[in-house]
């Protein structure tokens, strides 16, 4: 049960955004900058450290989502994450998506934990700097998503499909932060 | 030096926001949110939460800029912050804000250690639903806020005057995110 009072049938960060939706519209547009915008990382690769970082951080709703995001927008599918997240370093992705994976398990333990020798691994494989930038943003942002959502105990659906079917809505429609609820119909 | 090629001269956090304006537009928006709108909690209240842990975090830059901060908009200045981040069990503060720290300390940890006991601690001590939510949120951003700053190898520093000078600045004008190098003039 959640810690507050949160709306009923709402899962996961949905339920923080609903409650709070203050909050709700900076979260969700540093989500679509860091996710969905124009980038030379694919909008897959960056779901794909979002999924593996919220395994790291054993968050069940996050990596549950961002897993079936990244699945629905790379080629490899869900295959391809379930590996990723099992051992990226045998995982078939390219050198530079495994040094930037490498960086963003740093993060997640600690931001002084990252070397310059990870960085310069990764800018061998071809990383620029927007990519390693965004690398250790996307982990340290899911290092505060997750933390929000287990700290709450929102409600993780266990059903694979209704996180399959909000990564079709996803890709659909991005990051979209709830309508307030003074400005709905009810 | 920081791994990246940071504009020089900028500290900590504000050269990513400098290198990155996309991504720093959100952040800003969600400290300003979280931080100074409107709110049962104290803006000196809400800083102390970010610097105590920003300070367990061991993120030099974040903890001395959010000590700044708290100090100056706290009647007990930066004597009580030095206390609260020693030891917020003796620091003379308000039992529910003594509350809210104690889960703010699990979040940094992992969302998943917070338990119905310390939320019915805090709510004991009077704390709102609004008021533990937000203090879930704050603490899982400094989670984020200072893993990017030390992700990147930011530069901290060293004289407290700068932190000082910056807190006034906060003060009156908040976290707004820099413009632009394509609107500036040069």
């Amino acid at each position: 049960m959640p810690h507050i009072d949160l709306p009923e049938g709402i899962p996961g960060i949905r339920s923080g955004f609903a409650f709070r939706p203050e909050t709700a519209r900076p979260l969700c547009d540093l989500a679509e900058v860091l996710l969905r915008d124009e980038n030379t990382l694919s909008r897959g690769e960056r779901e794909l450290i979002a999924a593996y970082v919220s395994n790291l951080n054993e968050c069940a709703f996050c990596q549950a989502s961002h897993s079936a995001f990244a699945a629905v927008q790379l080629e490899g599918g869900m295959t391809l994450v379930e590996e990723v997240k099992r051992d990226p370093a045998s995982a078939p992705i390219s050198p530079k998506l495994r040094a930037l994976l490498a960086i963003a398990a740093k993060v997640k333990v600690d931001g002084r934990s990252v070397t310059s020798d990870d960085v310069a691994a990764a800018r061998r494989e071809g990383a620029t700097d927007i990519e390693i930038h965004d690398t250790v943003l996307i982990a340290a942002a899911f290092c505060m998503f997750n933390r929000y959502v287990d700290g709450l105990a929102t409600w993780a659906p266990t059903d694979p499909a209704v996180y399959e079917e909000r990564a079709h809505l996803l890709v659909e429609h991005g990051y979209v932060p709830p309508v307030p609820a003074a400005a709905g119909a009810g």
